[in-house]
């Protein structure tokens, strides 16, 4: 059996894992979106019966998996590997889950692009022979995330039309070494870009940069064309993010017809009042989840670049006047035959 | 050429990477300690030149990986994969030294546990074929830690006997897929484990139970006893932790002889007044990269298992009543020949 290899910034597993589970846990206004009926679990109060919102977010993270390894037909114990992150201060509703789970346990940090970067992880280790089964989970929660990083819900603090609605949501994802439908080909491991911007109410400016230079190495490193995806999906830039990255491309002469962002997916942008869409390390996991992985089973798409993008600030580096770090991890979803 | 492999816990690479390049930096107190003469890299005030502690911190993890390319001959960009984490909210001292470094970025987050996180991944993935060269980076401050975690320094607040000192210290390690010396030839990783200890000022009784663990895992998974390494060497447990996960092993009737732990080999206890020991992901890096590593080169020892712990807390978890999750991996270190 041969090895994996790699070019550039992108790794291929010698053997391409399978998908063969997903699951996802989300919020009620998540729940009243255009997904709402595909989620597994949707609680409509947010609090999924939990204490706090940490806790709240924790539990949803377990309800996705629970999901995922039903539909593999898989007990947690039967998982070689864990791999999960979010957003929450020393990754809490993460470490509570694994603990719950009490599987071999990877942390991983990278704001909302954790779903990417998980899956892109579990993919390349499984490709490799380490292992037969491993699961990447994240989330994020509305209101865990507004008190942590803005300000608590109750101030009721008014919203910059630039600004995104972070996903009450967590996505999960089991990945066999051996097995037959939706693979994972190859990945593209994203490296930090930052363009200066210092507005933490303008999140899709701060990453377009970082899905924009990833795109390019993953074009670059397979020869590839955006024409050879079916589909491109960037993480959660939303609205003007997504514009951005489509205007970047245009001035390389680069038309992006198939090109859409998991920001704009989640909600009905105006009539629930989400301003320049969604965002959240559990809004990709969602979109992927309960949209991307039903629709290439079911055929819709043949080859999907999965994109999800991340802002690398915090409020004390904010504060402190820094500037955002975006990144951005790819990775290439393809269809079974 | 084969694939690597997996059992139970334990990950074999099939081509394990050699350790090319090790390099540190670390603050005035951990200059003054045992191990000071042997840091690439010490600030007598702790700045580094920076204007926040937290930018100090980001500097030290350039700085180390500095020293750590400068071993190996290679350059930043050599690197196919940067692995990084710390203990700030959202990680931001890798995220920034990643952002100068503008290489493929995977963040991590294991709390305390990062070293043995960040090396054991970069040693699967390249030798599955992933890249020739990558680098795992961490870092901890005491006063960013301080504040972050518990008071100001400016409050002056007591310490508990049981409290470790948060090491001002980063460590960063270079592995080639090919080379010889030191190399990564097995690792295991760990299952978060928590048996209710809610004091977050005693993070070697919450740590010790996941050492405990992991290194029962280890054992039984490679059917080798401690003695068949020449030194066993635990994250950041510290007087307290050492202790109880000697006497655990003492119940199984294990007595171990060849052990030791990090968090007691940065400062002089006594004298530096560091109450239970060090502790930080900059603690277990420090000891990895100014003293088991060049021991390792110099034919001290020929076996080490290096398992650096974390503690999975966060201080919300900590306010909501949380008990504090443990983690531990294991790193399997060879000599050359």
């Amino acid at each position: 059996m041969e090895q994996g290899s790699a070019r550039g910034q992108t790794f291929y597993p010698a053997c391409p894992p399978a998908v063969i589970g997903y699951g996802s846990a989300a919020g009620g206004k998540e729940g009243d979106g255009p997904l709402g009926p595909s989620f597994d679990r949707v609680s409509g109060d947010d609090t999924f019966g939990e204490k706090s919102w940490e806790a709240a977010e924790s539990r949803m993270q377990q309800l996705a998996l629970d999901a995922a390894l039903g539909r593999a037909g898989l007990h947690t114990g039967d998982l070689d590997l864990l791999l999960a992150g979010d957003l929450l201060n020393q990754c809490i509703s993460s470490s509570f889950a694994a603990r719950a789970a009490a599987v071999p346990y990877l942390g991983l940090y990278g704001a909302c692009s954790t779903m990417g970067e998980s899956l892109a992880l579990a993919a390349l280790l499984l490709g490799a022979g380490y292992g037969a089964y491993a699961a990447a989970v994240t989330s994020s929660h509305f209101c865990s995330a507004e008190r942590q990083y803005r300000t608590p819900l109750e101030y009721g603090s008014q919203r910059a039309p630039t600004a995104q609605w972070t996903a009450t949501a967590a996505g999960a994802v089991v990945l066999s070494a051996r097995g037959t439908g939706v693979r994972v080909t190859a990945v593209t491991i994203g490296r930090v870009a930052d363009k200066g911007i210092r507005d933490a109410a303008n999140m899709g400016a701060a990453m377009a940069p970082a899905a924009y230079d990833t795109l390019r190495a993953h074009f670059s490193d397979t020869g590839r064309g955006p024409e050879w995806y079916d589909l491109i999906l960037t993480g959660d830039l939303g609205h003007l993010g997504h514009r951005i990255v489509t205007d970047f491309f245009a001035r390389d002469g680069l038309k992006l017809t198939n090109y859409t962002d998991c920001g704009l997916l989640l909600f009905r942008r105006q009539e629930q009042d989400v301003h320049a869409g969604a965002s959240g390390c559990g809004c990709s996991a969602a979109v992927l989840t309960a949209w991307l992985l039903p629709g290439l089973e079911r055929g819709l798409w043949r080859r999907v670049l999965f994109c999800p993008t991340g802002a690398l600030l915090s409020p004390t580096s904010t504060l402190q006047g820094e500037s955002i770090p975006g990144i951005c991890h790819a990775v290439v979803l393809e269809g079974g035959d």
